[in-house]
């Protein structure tokens, strides 16, 4: 791993999937072992591991588990048996696309003809894997370049090697950035409800040796008031065909106050992220998560008895509001369907 | 009281001060006796009583009952042993200016000769107490005819009876709004990191049969694009000369997300919160509060180990972001330095 980049999320390890378990942290390390589909959409839905690209990446090996062992036990109608399975994992959470994504890669191979589905799974579970590493990689070498001189940072909810294969898409700009000098504070949306702000990328960057400072989602605007803040970098969940953005709630907001304070708004996704069958940003599924995650903080009642909480995931960002989208084809400047559909055009 | 109101965290009882200790709520109603100005200070500064005008009742109490027993121990210098406990008041909060407004009153009545001061102070306490509550009943009114349909509204931080002598500056609009059948539902933000909204204004609410959602922060921008709200709501905790609002640290958030939106900003608090020796909002002291209020929940740690925060507690809405500020002595449409100044003449 290279410099800043210690952590590693999702790992394939004796033949099956091992998980960090992100509900745990920062308190502990705790591993989760699994060894088929059905458990790897539970810890999906649960967010055992979370972020659009570890989830895609999760399902692939769960898709490979399931599928040898359906065709262990019935070797010519293996594909039929694996069928429910891979509608459970693709359900398990609606709003990234990534997850649907690593599936239909998955499914092309079970599509194809084979005595033994095992060895050919694996390896486009693992390719998928280290194309996922390697996009970030790249991003971070794209994005970094748009960062002119020593700035504050802000950033939301984790979009670093928990969130993906390893080092990054918003974060993986980020460490290239703070690599190079660039980067004089990381500042961190505590990012409210789940704090991946303040229990994920908080402990990574901390581990990493990068600075950081949380704050309330409510202080990023009087932040970028005070003008040493240039860039908003983030990560995504889906992006529209018309360039639109899906992301952690709270995003949205961080966008029209970046655009209000005349900070640029950088978002950082694979194309993998890019959902051509949506076309605006007001078809993607938000997904609504249990109020008990607004009304409780670690199994204790913080709000009110009887007082009810709205909890949306997910907020969508117009793409008249982004900046610069950085995907591993290539940097799309204020983005819309034109440049959307030449971007995914590209080999 | 009236309908929907039936929460006092300020009262004069027995000769003493008696507080609604506000960090134990939503659990506990636990109520804290003081005796003298050192102890109501200590109170404001550990947010056992919070809110501008909550903070400024508490502390002409506090004036007169250490007042009266330095009056009691030196009837011929209790002016002189007086001035120190004062200064501690003062310095309290640094943000809040109702605090040092209050503190004014209660000097002119010091500065008044008089044999023993006990009953002009204690008159003078209770008139500001009961002018404030009048206040808060003036400007429901006086909002409240501003919500034309019946809508919902978004609002912020505590601005009700526990903020205030009773009823509430914002919530007061609120209250009154609802109580004509104007309002849909309350959306209250969470308010991180002292959870104003979640344990506070939600308790408040229910409490008073006003329907309450609650949200993070980031999720206010979200519901604004979805188009039912028609109103931003919040209290202040100063009013700059020029009509720049300094109020709880996510307001500004708020405000530039409601002009993006379209959605009206009205700002609710008495003329004791205007201060006219502070030109603009900048000058406007920010107070920070620990770190730890960000890193923790409940003595819990929630951030990763060795992560830092920043946690200002306030934070300051330009003038030309306010659609309205509404004051006992009238209501001042998209205020500036001059109607302010014609404002703060009015009788």
């Amino acid at each position: 791993m290279s410099q800043h980049d210690s952590v590693r999320a999702v790992q394939w390890e004796d033949n099956h999937l091992v998980l960090l378990d992100q509900r745990k942290l920062p308190h502990a390390e705790h591993y989760v072992h699994l060894y088929n589909a059905e458990d790897t959409a539970e810890a999906i839905r649960n967010m055992v591991v979370r972020g659009a690209p570890a989830i895609g990446i999760a399902a692939a090996y769960g898709v490979l588990m399931t599928a040898r062992r359906c065709y262990k036990q019935y070797p010519d109608q293996w594909r039929e048996r694996l069928m429910p399975e891979l509608a459970v994992l693709a359900t398990a959470r609606p709003t990234a696309i990534n997850l649907n994504w690593a599936l239909q890669r998955m499914q092309k191979i079970i599509d194809t003809p084979s005595e033994n589905p095992a060895a050919s799974l694996l390896n486009e579970a693992e390719q998928i894997h280290r194309e996922d590493i390697a996009a970030n990689h790249h991003m971070g070498q794209l994005g970094s370049a748009f960062i002119q001189h020593k700035t504050d940072i802000i950033t939301h909810c984790n979009t670093g090697s928990l969130a993906t294969g390893g080092y990054g898409t918003a974060l993986g700009v980020i460490r290239s950035a703070y690599a190079q000098g660039k980067i004089k504070h990381v500042y961190v949306d505590e990012t409210r409800p789940w704090w991946q702000g303040s229990r994920l990328t908080a402990w990574e960057l901390v581990r990493d040796g990068i600075p950081v400072k949380l704050m309330a989602e409510g202080a990023a605007a009087h932040l970028m008031k005070q003008g040493n803040v240039s860039w908003v970098i983030v990560g995504s969940d889906r992006i529209a065909a018309n360039g639109d953005v899906a992301n952690k709630i709270g995003t949205y907001s961080l966008a029209v106050n970046a655009r209000f304070h005349g900070v640029k708004f950088m978002v950082v996704a694979p194309t993998s992220t890019v959902d051509m069958n949506t076309k605006r940003g007001e078809q993607i599924p938000i997904e609504e998560r249990s109020p008990d995650e607004v009304l409780t903080v670690n199994g204790q009642r913080i709000a009110a008895p009887q007082a009810h909480a709205w909890n949306p995931a997910f907020d969508i960002t117009p793409a008249r509001l982004v900046d610069i989208l950085v995907t591993e084809k290539g940097v799309v400047l204020r983005p819309d369907a034109d440049k959307i559909a030449e971007l995914m055009a590209k080999p």
